[in-house]
């Protein structure tokens, strides 16, 4: 049942040569890589202007240019270093693979956390805006934001995933461009509106900037911090470059230049026609969607921008499903995560960090209640962390490689980690008690359990070498052979039982059996039976008055693990016999279970089940 | 930690020799095993009243005085019914007992059947009752019936029975002698009041009979069998006259008339009361909480009654608890149950039994949200079907013995059984549609059940002796001695493996080491390895390009399976290693554990765990 449950939800198994080394050109890189970066101006805007009228009595609106404007230029900055970061690892891989090699573990680790955090608020973060965008056009839907949030993540994101997908697959290329081409239209049509139509301008009056005291400016850092939401994902191309056709770093950085270009325009283009039409916070419908319908009116055109709006926010929630699961085997494989998440699924995708990252999303949705506004808080620092982690990677890498015009490079990589440095302290001070402070404990938290780990595994692998002189000893035969002591718990003589004793005295000489007793009427039957068997063993009876059996029986094998030589071996040869359907387990005990858990799991005893099927 | 809750909770076990016999004097009897019966006053006439106005326009109120009356003539049958059952089985034993040995197998397993139902529906009834007489009294506790039952489940009746409870304990005598007390204070007031204050008298004109057509008769009747639940637990002294001093028979005979006479005299001013005061249904407060406040207002002498109605009522639920683990473990003795539900636990008591009881009355409180008038539908049905099988088997048992005066005693048994057969009908046809059918489709099940456990277990029994030829064959070592392979599944040669090799050798002299392969890289590192280790053990390869461990493996293993002689053994010995504390095994795969698992419930393969344990 199960399993063909799971062949029709995941697929049969594929085989090792079945995985895929495609090459991508850059328009379709654009759009596969980008849609994370591109989908936030469905949410960075509207977050700056939700921070700036957000308290009453304070309300900043016209203080929206100047911090859109500081992150257009933090977005030149941060796109001008990747582009460094493309051309100096022409073999891809995030920051973390940048920190271990230049900065050491530590960096490494931090951004390893980092990167974690932010992965799993991309994909809630995403899915939560996504499902916005839809119940902003349809509200009937309102009210169960949550169940669709979940039923994207497992239904969809986790089973396609399971499945796996070819990142060329179309699937990702028409959203985003049938995302941008709405963008344009609606942004265009908006400015050409604003310019027709006086009635909308921006009144400078009717903006009067409030005078800046520092409750202001605080407000004003904080839009700011929650702006940088939209910057996330700008990393995503750097990290891939061995996907693009030759030129690989070439193409990877044109396709970065692109990517910031249009995220730019459509950042700066959203954020004025906000302002323009004076956009305020309307309980259960996004920014966009009141800007869609001021410009178009509710119309096919509206409903275009709403769903590929959704879907562009699935598909950057998406994007968290290409790179968690492989930065979990990369780290795995390091020894800092459970080996299993380094291992492809049958379907050669890496099953167990799919489901851990749909899990840890589903969480933190159901814990926000599907909140966009509430989850930015959380967002955008584990982002500009490894940020300045990959930034301070690459002044160490230009140090070491001094290559052409390495002083230049340097400076550039030095001026992103600065900026970006500096983003993170403003995002922590101004959101610190609106959730950032959760971050500031994940990251020393996942980094002391990445270490538990890997000193687990450590010792583990010290433990478990063998020392040459043993196996020069065994080779030769050189070590002293002992007894094997062989113990074969009776409950009543039986069928089962016979076969376990005939096994028992194929594997070892002093076969010993064993009944605990409560009652002496049982005693006497179970005795005069195995005196009919008459089989050649001895039967130990065991008092029990107080009707525990394991004791008595786990005490007995013990007093025999304490006076038997250090080269002797016992065995406890249990006969238990398997019922011919499951549910008639029901009706018998699960001693021989228990007997097994309890010897293998605390005591050094061998334990061997001899089954026995029954036909009926 | 789950073993010191536990001692916490349930403590100690205890020795054989601690089952207590002790012997109760009739006053101390009369009080222990009569609560079930005495308390149903608590909700039987209110249930009659409930029935006579519950259909507006069809409010037979006038007609409370014939249907009590004839319950009152009900109960003088019945008791002297069970005097005789007294007096004939001074061993004691329920219906099932009783039906067994006069009437054979089918109706004992009905009565075993229908006593089981109408023990789960007296706790669950007691239960809920008990907590309306206390939420009467304090209505802030209104909303939270179900779960104030819940807690007196599990963490009163089920962890006390758990411990074990002397039945003769005072805390039984005290709350019975208590209610008895208070509910006579009530009569006498009230009825003292109902003839001094004349504007309450009952007034003939005011109560106009309706005039009886088929409906107001159906509905008399149906108020007649909702009434009738006021005489269950009447069986409940002569199923324990074992329990009494000598001379047994008498004193419990003497018990019974006594109950009867209390329960008679308190549903008649009970009733009288209701009828005087013309109570009708209040929602969230109990009839007799309306009487005591009515005749004594609300003072201490009220509040003391609905206390000790909530005692006696949780004590009436605490009979089901000294039942229903018996009566489980007598019919599991007898294979119709499963068996351990006949053994006793570490403090004596049938645990599971217990633990059974206490989940099937919460399922029903849940289900019928704690509402009595709801479960009281299901209720007394079955107490009635054992009634009659009961004084049936009585018939048949006065005939086989013949004593002096047969004839009168088999009369009176017979009027019995027709009486309470009478009843069944009348409950089962004015009742059927409010729930009575799920008792009538609840006993053949449970029958159905019954036979079915009791043919698994014959069918085992049968399966499980040995021929003697082969005790024989074994006893002169005819039988042919086979080869004895022994596989050792090897992921990475580690100690684990090491240890696990040495032992295999030892057991027998044809080891195979197998490993699974998915990839050729670490192919080749595994069989490195095992040539430096040179141990003289063949290692076999499996390829694996689909990455799945377990197929190839036990492929591999049903393959040797198929071609080895029918004498050779085939064990399996699994190398696993087991980490220092528990969750370091979250941290590695489980493959040792599922190996394990498959290859006992599906194969005819014996399997050995070799376990390794880190010290670190």
């Amino acid at each position: 049942m199960m399993s063909i449950l799971r062949r029709l939800l995941i697929g049969k198994p594929l085989h090792n040569n079945e995985i895929a080394h495609e090459r991508l050109p850059k328009w379709k890189a654009l759009s596969i890589f980008s849609s994370d970066a591109l989908s936030s101006v469905a949410y960075g805007p509207e977050q700056i202007m939700l921070t700036l009228v957000a308290i009453p009595g304070l309300i900043a609106y016209g203080y929206m240019a100047p911090v859109a404007l500081s992150i257009l230029l933090l977005l030149a900055i941060v796109a001008l270093s990747y582009v460094q970061v493309a051309k100096a690892n022409p073999g891809g891989g995030g920051a973390y693979a940048i920190a271990k090699k230049n900065l050491g573990e530590l960096p490494a680790l931090v951004a390893a956390g980092s990167v974690f955090a932010d992965y799993v608020l991309t994909a809630a973060v995403s899915v939560s805006a996504g499902t916005a965008a839809i119940t902003s056009a349809f509200p009937m839907l309102i009210g169960n934001e949550v169940s669709i949030d979940l039923a994207v993540l497992f239904v969809i994101l986790m089973v396609v995933n399971l499945r796996g997908v070819r990142e060329s697959s179309n699937a990702f290329v028409i959203p985003t461009y049938a995302f941008l081409f709405g963008i344009i239209c609606l942004i265009s049509a908006g400015v050409y509106q604003s310019f027709t139509q006086s009635s909308y301008l921006i009144h400078p009056a009717a903006f009067a900037k409030q005078p800046l005291d520092w409750a202001v400016i605080f407000l004003i850092l904080r839009a700011f911090a929650n702006g940088c939401s939209s910057m996330t994902g700008v990393e995503a191309i750097a990290d891939s470059v061995p996907m693009f056709n030759a030129p690989e770093s070439r193409n990877a950085t044109i396709t970065t230049y692109w990517m910031a270009g249009i995220l730019g325009v459509m950042f700066t283009g959203i954020t004025f026609l906000i302002m323009h039409y004076h956009i305020v916070p309307v309980p259960e419908v996004t920014a966009l969607s009141q800007l869609a319908e001021l410009v178009f009116g509710r119309n096919s055109v509206y409903l275009y921008i709403q769903i590929t709006t959704m879907l562009i926010l699935y598909l950057a929630a998406n994007t968290a499903y290409n790179g968690l699961p492989i930065l979990l085997s990369i780290v795995a494989k390091d020894g800092y995560m459970p080996r299993y998440l380094a291992t492809r699924g049958e379907r050669l995708t890496y099953s167990n960090g799919i489901i851990l990252l749909t899990v840890a999303a589903a969480i933190l949705i159901v814990v926000y209640h599907g909140q966009i506004d509430h989850l930015i808080s959380l967002y955008a620092i584990g982002v500009f962390v490894s940020f300045t982690i990959a930034q301070t990677s690459m002044i160490v890498h230009w140090r070491r490689e001094k290559g052409s015009g390495w002083h230049v490079r340097a400076w550039l990589n030095g001026i992103g980690a600065l900026t970006t440095g500096l983003v993170v302290i403003i995002i922590t001070a101004t959101k610190f008690s609106h959730g950032a402070w959760i971050i500031l404990l994940f990251i020393p938290f996942i980094i002391y359990i990445f270490k538990k780990i890997r000193s687990h595994y450590d010792s583990i692998a010290q433990q478990l070498s063998v020392p040459p002189e043993f196996l020069a000893a065994e080779r030769t035969s050189a070590a002293v052979k002992g007894k094997h002591i062989v113990i074969v718990p009776v409950s009543t003589p039986t069928r089962v039982v016979f076969e376990t004793l005939k096994y028992a005295k194929v594997i070892g000489d002093n076969v010993l059996a064993v009944h605990v007793a409560s009652e002496t009427a049982s005693e006497e039957k179970v005795r005069q039976k195995w005196n009919g068997w008459n089989l050649g063993v001895e039967l130990v009876v065991l008092h029990s008055p107080y009707r525990l059996l394991m004791n008595p029986l786990i005490d007995y094998i013990e007093k025999i693990d304490q006076y038997k030589n250090p080269n002797d071996y016992i065995t406890v040869v249990i006969p238990e016999f398997e019922t011919k359907r499951w549910w008639h387990r029901l009706l018998h005990n699960q001693t021989g279970w228990i007997l097994r858990t309890s010897l293998i799991l605390k005591k050094n005893i061998i334990v061997t089940t001899v089954p026995y099927h029954l036909k009926e």
